[in-house]
């Protein structure tokens, strides 16, 4: 993946108000594995609702496509007003990787 | 954190044999925070024992030199030869960033 681009979500979920939180958040990985440019995601949650999500695409461009996807925006903005006490994102280019 | 770099480590943990694990990684995020070019460090781990550690630091050099440290040496051998079923990591350079 050296030379793809990594999209580093991580978020503090709202103690209460969850309702349509998992439906979208499974949708929005389905949705996103459908976009130009899919490469992977995974995707971590404790148990004190701290979350990172790690979505992976080709190109700079690709990342602006998706965040700019009709029902991606209502998402973001129902994980603003709803879902979300605070969220950071970075986006960062793949130098070297490896395995074990 | 534009321009510093995110190391991720993406693993998943040995269902036993985890004697020594939560000492070891404590002492590593302890032991990393007085290295030279850290920044920031994020760790979640869920039930099912998939985690994700994402270090930040400023040069790549910082990176190296933190990986040949003699005791995260003992701490890598370890994890490979006891705690983790499998893991991957990916260095990256932080292009743009943001926050809610």
């Amino acid at each position: 993946m050296k030379n793809a681009y990594a999209v580093i979500f991580s978020s503090e979920r709202n103690d209460n108000d969850l309702s349509g939180y998992e439906e979208t958040a499974y949708h929005m990985v389905e949705l996103a594995k459908t976009q130009k440019g899919f490469l992977d995601i995974e995707s971590v949650r404790d148990n004190n609702g701290i979350g990172i999500t790690i979505s992976y695409w080709e190109t700079l461009e690709d990342i602006q496509n998706w965040k700019k996807n009709e029902e991606h925006l209502v998402a973001q903005q129902r994980g603003k007003s709803d879902w979300y006490k605070s969220f950071k994102v970075k986006i960062c280019k793949i130098e070297r990787e490896y395995e074990f």
